[in-house]
């Protein structure tokens, strides 16, 4: 049986604790009861063999006996074809999986994650955030009919789009009530909250080793 | 057996002309020799039967029988899924396509669509173009070292890299040659010279009509 490790950075500031993307593989994990093991990279020192395994620097990659995959939407894909309990089987809920879990990374990220860029950068824009306001009241349309993106159950989709929704600062602009309701219950399972202590647990015992 | 419909705007201004989205999935079935009609849906009047098929109100969606899909990316997955001309059967080749997929929506795009928005609006941004410059220069030092994305073989993540690089002003900025060189063999298959002409033509009927 191959053995799935989850890589991520040895250490990051405060900052993007609780938001490195490890988070969402773990939380795969957790939701599907696959066995796995987290391994680093270092976060200071990105040198050509991490390159080499993730063009862009970034983390997480995702190790599965022989095969490697970056990009955490790849690995969260990847990991969905090992367990029904991340997306149903029948092909009608197979692509409905598969069409959220691509527009959380292509329709929302692609707005909302330069409107973190820009935010953070302190150089905001009235154009991006009319286009993110649109986008959000697109998926609020959405949610106000249903509890779950796909399928009428849980599966990958909601877990990312979930990962993607839940920066506070990015719903501030707007009411949008039924996207508050599912990010809260999405991010009440005990997967989340298991990957999410996890990953706080893991950064926090890099402090130590540092001091 | 089911038949693959392709669905697109009934027209578009002059601007979008050869870069609408359908062209990925015509593209894509040109490539793996899959029969498929194309269906339109109004673009200036898009209804409430639009949006319950494709959330944000744009296009392309695909039916594949009782199947339908929205986001060309899923569209691309779920046609690789049908015939290995679009991805490797081995475990290791399918990875390699899924994550250059994935890299091409949600590591390009993300950064390349808001510079596109922010050109188009008169507003660029000087960290967006650094940021894009980043991006796109880690690309080209994969590019150096190889002819295709994955599985040393053309697959629909390459498809999706060549159309997302082919705009032309995006690659004005810098010297790129591998990935010049990339795009021009690439965007050279017949699949995508028909599928380009295939669209072209079929606004320009539209066109006619109007007139």
């Amino acid at each position: 049986m191959s053995e799935l490790i989850i890589w991520t950075y040895d250490w990051v500031p405060e900052g993007p604790r609780g938001f490195v993307r490890d988070l969402r593989l773990r939380w795969a994990c957790e939701e599907a009861g696959l066995a796995y093991a987290v391994r680093t990279v270092p976060f200071e020192d990105r040198g050509a063999e991490h390159f080499a395994r993730q063009p862009f620097g970034q983390v997480p990659f995702l190790t599965d006996g022989d095969v490697e995959l970056f990009e955490s939407g790849a690995g969260l894909i990847h990991l969905a074809r090992k367990s029904e309990k991340l997306m149903a089987r029948d092909p009608a809920g197979e692509a409905q999986t598969l069409q959220w879990t691509i527009a959380a990374l292509n329709s929302i990220e692609m707005v909302t994650v330069p409107w973190w860029f820009f935010e953070v950068t302190g150089s905001q824009n009235d154009n991006l955030t009319k286009w993110a306001q649109s986008r959000l009241g697109h998926v609020e349309s959405i949610l106000k009919t249903r509890d779950y993106l796909a399928a009428d159950r849980f599966t990958v989709a909601d877990l990312l789009m979930a990962d993607v929704l839940r920066v506070e600062k990015l719903r501030a602009f707007g009411e949008r009530p039924a996207t508050e309701a599912y990010v809260a219950r999405i991010t009440g399972r005990l997967g989340f909250k298991k990957a999410h202590a996890d990953q706080m647990a893991h950064f926090a015992a890099a402090d130590k080793k540092r001091t």
